[in-house]
């Protein structure tokens, strides 16, 4: 990396030893995992790109954009709507919760019995290594599950500026009433660290700039129900992930490109794995950079993944906000009916959730569906008893996999999903 | 027992074999650790009475109400305001959560990483041994933390008639709306059940019979800043436990007669322990009957228990409903006012649970406060770690106990629960 991402990121505060040792990991990790892939679109190369300069080009944007006056907001959850962000011409971004880093910090303020992801962010903010954090005007979370909701509180005192955010647990009258609210004092937040009164216009254009983005990343999705699939399961992966913090435009501009190529590929039966390979929809907690593990040892068992049933995946992205609306409450509460849809296992009851892994069992034509819980995340570990009986009601073979961010288990997990494979051959 | 009870439990369709294991451990355990107490006060003979026939008296007098027409209503929280329960003529009980019993069944559907209270609900539900949850005409979860939230998505197959309630997770305007619209909804529902409509003075002799409840453990827990203490902490724990299934009147009358007590002993100087034994208050996860493990290790350790701050005990019976208004609509205002401002973790920020334990520190004279959590219970066990800095700030000895209910850890809790008792006495 350059002299002058070293001076950025001693600018940011950032533990400049710790954060070397964490990009050679990342660098490495990516090596071995993404580009020892073979028959990738050529598409892709962009986002080897943005992944070779995930903390040094993209953070100089971020930091440009604020010199011109932009705010940079960092969260956690597709609860937080990019179209108001983008209505104050903010930016959004992801913020670090995919590694197992910081972790013996983060243990120091929170139970060993919280989820990686939490620990993650917390890791990550303890020791100053996510460019991201230390960038933000300002941080949002949300009250989604207990461990979330209950750690902001520490969180408050390990970053600047976290703003929380409460999130309904029942699809009710009061329940969505509760999400409005919040919603508008979301805005209200927004104009005055922007000091910029948001019009219909401005809404309007972020609605139609997500809006894009998502339809983007529809086309890759429904490119691969194709046999054989034409881009691999990691890849399409790393296209949702990069999804929460690269420039809007250039990523749509970007996945259109892939999904063009998709289509090429698909007329010429050319796939990233043999024809009749068995598919798998993989489906519940999210999987954040650099999480890659299962889907790593999934499709190097001779397996392709063909959509994920995940915030990090289509319950993210499936939903369009209506951009039809002639005053800013108009399209306001046409954000809230949009992320009011989402079916988090945060919800009670969520029976869409299951019906909308059955629409993606049948659109991407899959053999099998394994269910991704992260330790102690007690939703969705909760919500995979009942999926696996609808599903397997149903006669869908369904694993359930419960795991964290650590390589420990790697060897068990690589056993369980052969066998799971050999079973959707049989 | 009498062979009329086992018809009763028969006709419950208890499982008896299960069920005399059960009552015979039950018993077994209040001979070992309750009739073992020295200088207890008469009054608790009452108490005695009750826990010998928790499963047969008291299960008969409800199965004689209903056979009067009066509804049973069967919770698990707090937050179900019993004012209205008692408005339409029910029956407010708690059900069995206290126990390690089923485990085994409760963890082929619920994941291991499941609290103790969780699992032992769906442990006494799937081998049918609790009486109280099979004599329920209805069963009333609430949206609390994700572990119940979730669970009782796979609770309502092991139980009949589950009504679920949702609660808000934040202090504000609009969670306070959405809690009282679920109370709304939940006063229509029992409404229906009774065929009864709630007149403005049914509620208001709810919300007083409640109130005096309230009042008579105020006293108790007033008198037990005395020194030496007049009543033990595991006799006053029982008092809170009975207080979630005993006939309200009863119960009222039978705790202010120790409270009478206690006040003739405090004159005379008598008490369950020696002057000056440490004081200790224990805040945390609520215990149900029989979770008498870290209070009895507590108490045979040569320290006293002057406060419970926990659902059972003073942080669900401090607030006294307010009973003026004129119509029903004002009632349940005072009600929403009254169970909005419960500090359980499950709300974010929960500032006041802490001014709460810091008021009862001084108020009970304590020496220092034994913070206790479930395993796997994130809100308490979260919110435990801003809690200890606050009080180790202001000087005040602090420890943190995770437990379950299992005997297994007995040892290693005697061992640190004595070393914390020697502290507080140098």
């Amino acid at each position: 990396m350059s002299e002058e991402y070293r001076q950025m990121w001693t600018d940011l505060g950032l533990d400049l030893e710790a954060h070397d040792a964490l990009l050679e990991a990342l660098g490495k990790g990516y090596q071995d995992i993404y580009l020892s892939q073979e028959n990738r679109p050529q598409g892709m190369q962009y986002f080897d790109f943005v992944m070779s300069e995930v903390h040094g080009l993209r953070v100089k944007e971020l930091i440009d954009a604020q010199k011109q006056g932009r705010k940079v907001i960092g969260s956690f959850c597709v609860f937080v709507p990019e179209e108001l962000i983008l209505a104050i011409d903010g930016i959004s971004v992801g913020l670090c919760t995919g590694a197992e880093f910081g972790f013996a910090e983060a243990e120091k303020v929170l139970p060993r019995n919280t989820c990686a992801l939490i620990k993650s962010a917390f890791g990550f903010g303890m020791t100053k290594v996510c460019p991201y954090m230390e960038a933000s005007d300002m941080i949002v979370g949300e009250n989604t599950c207990d461990g979330k909701k209950k750690s902001y509180e520490v969180f408050k005192d390990v970053v600047k500026d976290l703003y929380v955010m409460d999130i309904p647990q029942m699809k009710s009258d009061s329940g969505k009433e509760l999400l409005r609210s919040e919603y508008l004092k979301f805005k209200e937040k927004l104009e005055q660290l922007s000091g910029r009164r948001i019009t219909v216009d401005d809404l309007r254009k972020g609605i139609e700039t997500v809006n894009a983005k998502r339809r983007a990343v529809h086309r890759i999705s429904e490119l691969r129900n194709a046999d054989p699939v034409p881009i691999s399961g990691m890849d399409a992966l790393l296209i949702n992930q990069v999804y929460f913090y690269d420039d809007p435009q250039r990523f749509t501009e970007s996945v259109n490109k892939i999904a063009d190529e998709l289509e090429e590929r698909i007329k010429e039966k050319k796939g990233v794995s043999a024809e009749k390979t068995p598919r798998i929809l993989i489906s519940g907690c999210p999987m954040a950079v650099p999480n890659w593990k299962l889907p790593w040892i999934i499709e190097t068992n001779n397996a392709a993944i063909v959509g994920e049933e995940s915030c990090v995946g289509e319950r993210g992205t499936r939903f369009l906000t209506d951009s039809e609306g002639s005053t800013v409450d108009d399209l306001m509460d046409n954000i809230v009916d949009r992320y009011f849809n989402i079916d988090c296992a945060i919800f009670t009851p969520n029976q869409s959730r299951t019906e909308h892994i059955l629409e993606m069992y049948d659109k991407y034509r899959a053999d099998g569906v394994i269910h991704y819980s992260l330790q102690f995340c007690q939703p969705y570990q909760i919500e995979s008893g009942p999926v696996e009986s609808t599903l397997e009601d149903k006669g869908i073979p369904v694993m359930r996999i419960e795991t964290d961010y650590s390589q420990e288990d790697a060897g068990q997990l690589r056993t369980r999903v052969e066998a799971f494979v050999e079973r959707l051959k049989g």
